[in-house]
């Protein structure tokens, strides 16, 4: 059945690759209407969702999660509008030379063609990835949660409805609707029509991605963000960076999940941002130093420096200094945003170069590491993989190249 | 033991991504140098393979391509040097922009990190491979055919005393020297510690790492290609594009496997054309009507369409005009390098438009898709995929980017 879509999907791209931006413009006011006029049927199939996973015992944030109201109808409406008004990427030519021999080689910004999307239970990301990559010209294939299944193809039904209105090509944007284990492996594994699959979720859903498609992956989200607190640091900035990085929004990957400070200072340091984070009733996690000064910590396991919380849990190590932290943070980061806080020029110069992450920062919050923050005005999410695309992906992420040759009879 | 390598090879990723150009121009230099220095050694440890490779009945032409003389070496020492001569893309700022919250977001060419080489019986590819990669900061680690065993274990060893001599830290370029098939699964899983692999070789190489590789994968390679006669083409170009693509270099991935024609010139084209390949007996498959036009034609089938021949035989199809050869080419093409004959201004703006190829060609030979020819200098292969690098890859298709941001104490 996957097969099928595949084929669909193809077609449709390659009619895609030179849609009008007229079209492409009308079929997403068409989408961002159709999501208000139709609220009221959203929210009747999404109520179908949450009963029933309400009845299997999902927790109250998953609930949180899968539970759209009018409101949020109206803000994913608005959101297509605000995607809808960037500019276009698609048709750009990057660069024209010409060679000796009289070839005229251009790059060309093209469609990446068909982009399979795996995710899990929110049903706003379908409208957002969907739109997207629509936006970008390329035809999409989503694969949501099962607890969510009556949202998404009701969603789907209505931005198909007003894409097709629009002009867009059938199988533009078709949704897998047998939630099975099987279609998503199915999915990875389509190879012959996908150019590109995206997990959105948790660490299980994306390393199950990475482990089994033969589909190429960008792989996207896990972040063990490091807020390092240099001798030179001044401190009330680094203890608000800290503390905005830990507790802003813990949920999220670019989340500071551990803190280190220099040895040198870190007897003043360390308990004037205990201090700071008790308001938020933090748990920190410390190495023997951190405990010695820090008698409310808990100690830190070997595990705690490699993981990523998500919560008002944060690890803390005391380093000897600039080389100790840098190589700390390249053995337990995932490479995504990295903050140092130091007033020492040659200090954050080496940081900057020697760290290996998305993102490294010079005294400001790694809570920036985000699309939107960047200027990129919308985001599909953040890679964390060298290839490709690397942090916030914008619309060029779902960008490829084409090279155009202009020749008048040449050959080698 | 594959796991020790990639370890070994993550830590020196991480001393490169700040090595100085003076290190890494000695380092290639030094390279050069041994290669020239050390022949017979090379020439001694080559003849093994060979001998080894004739007692089991290796086919000519492969065994023209493992064999190494001493004017190959000094080509491949030739080959290193042009190499150190190109510009450095590494540390290249790409862009840089101040945010309304007067954070400086920059975007810096940084290496890819751990790069893996798959590959098959030719030597020459070691030195290649390796070299490229260290130029633009990257560890390695490679893996060859077993038939070259002894060549690239001395080909290895004798960069490795160079490099090391220069400065390279330990670990930058490593060869799996165990050939089995194993080995090469490992390598494919290493996600832990490879950024990407990349397989050079056959079609059955190629197939092999995309179908088992958790490490992100740039395919490369097979080319369908097309040369596509439009009915306003001018006979002697379109003659000499096609003999040119058909026949100067056959068994390569830029020479042309598929003829089409429009139905109103295919009369007098197709005989034309026929007598051109004569010399260099080019063995014709074609469809219905091009075998009423041209009864020396064998038929083809529907899989000879498919098929990338690498050899003196083409496939001929009449069409009945753009929109079909257009068709024909995106469903039967392998996304390489496609080309058309024409003087009609809106044919030649579709076939650009619409032809889904990393090289896509106008009045031109598609044998020009080649990193040299492009103007890169170099080239580490022809990427077929769309996501990260497409069509000839040089330098800088081995590089990543990496976000630098300077702050004053923003928080948000």
């Amino acid at each position: 059945m996957l097969k099928e879509m595949g084929k669909k999907a193809k077609n449709a791209s390659l009619k895609l690759m030179n849609i009008t931006a007229e079209i492409k413009s009308a079929g997403l006011l068409a989408v961002a209407e159709a999501l208000k006029a139709n609220a009221d049927t959203i929210l009747a199939e999404n109520k179908k969702d949450v009963d029933a996973f309400i009845a299997k015992g999902g927790s109250a944030a998953l609930i949180d999660r899968l539970t759209l109201t009018r409101e949020r109808i109206y803000d994913m409406a608005e959101g297509v509008l605000k995607v809808n008004a960037l500019p276009d990427p698609v048709g750009e030519v990057l660069g024209m030379t010409k060679r000796p021999n009289g070839l005229v080689i251009g790059t060309k910004r093209v469609p990446l063609g068909v982009i399979g999307i795996i995710y899990e239970a929110r049903p706003n990301v379908t409208v957002d990835a969907a739109v997207l990559c629509l936006k970008t010209s390329n035809a999409c294939i989503l694969r949501g949660g099962s607890e969510a299944i009556c949202s998404n193809s009701i969603l789907v039904d209505i931005m198909n409805d007003a894409l097709t209105s629009a002009g867009f090509p059938e199988g533009s944007l078709q949704l897998v609707r047998d939630t099975s284990r099987e279609t998503a492996k199915e999915l990875m594994r389509l190879s012959d029509y996908l150019d590109v699959l995206i997990p959105r979720g948790g660490k299980g859903l994306i390393s199950t991605v990475v482990e089994n498609a033969s589909v190429p992956v960008i792989e996207t989200g896990t972040g063990n963000c490091h807020i390092y607190i240099e001798k030179t640091a001044d401190p009330a900035m680094a203890k608000d960076i800290l503390v905005n990085a830990k507790t802003s929004r813990p949920a999220v990957c670019n989340a500071a999940e551990s803190l280190l400070v220099d040895a040198s200072i870190a007897e003043t340091f360390l308990p004037m941002i205990a201090k700071a984070l008790q308001p938020f009733s933090v748990e920190l996690r410390g190495c023997e130093a951190t405990c010695r000064i820090l008698p409310e910590a808990n100690h830190a396991s070997d595990e705690d420096f490699y993981t990523e919380y998500n919560d008002y849990i944060l690890s803390v190590k005391v380093v000897s200094g600039l080389s100790e932290a840098i190589g700390h943070i390249n053995e337990h980061g995932t490479r995504h945003s990295e903050a140092i806080v130091t007033s020492d020029y040659a200090a954050a110069n080496r940081f900057l170069d020697e760290v290996d992450a998305a993102a490294v920062y010079v005294n400001a919050s790694t809570r920036f590491t985000d699309g939107n923050e960047f200027g990129y005005g919308a985001e599909i999410g953040i890679s964390t993989q060298k290839l490709h695309a690397r942090g916030p992906m914008g619309l060029t992420a779902l960008t490829s190249t084409k090279h155009i040759i202009y020749g008048s009879g040449q050959i080698r």
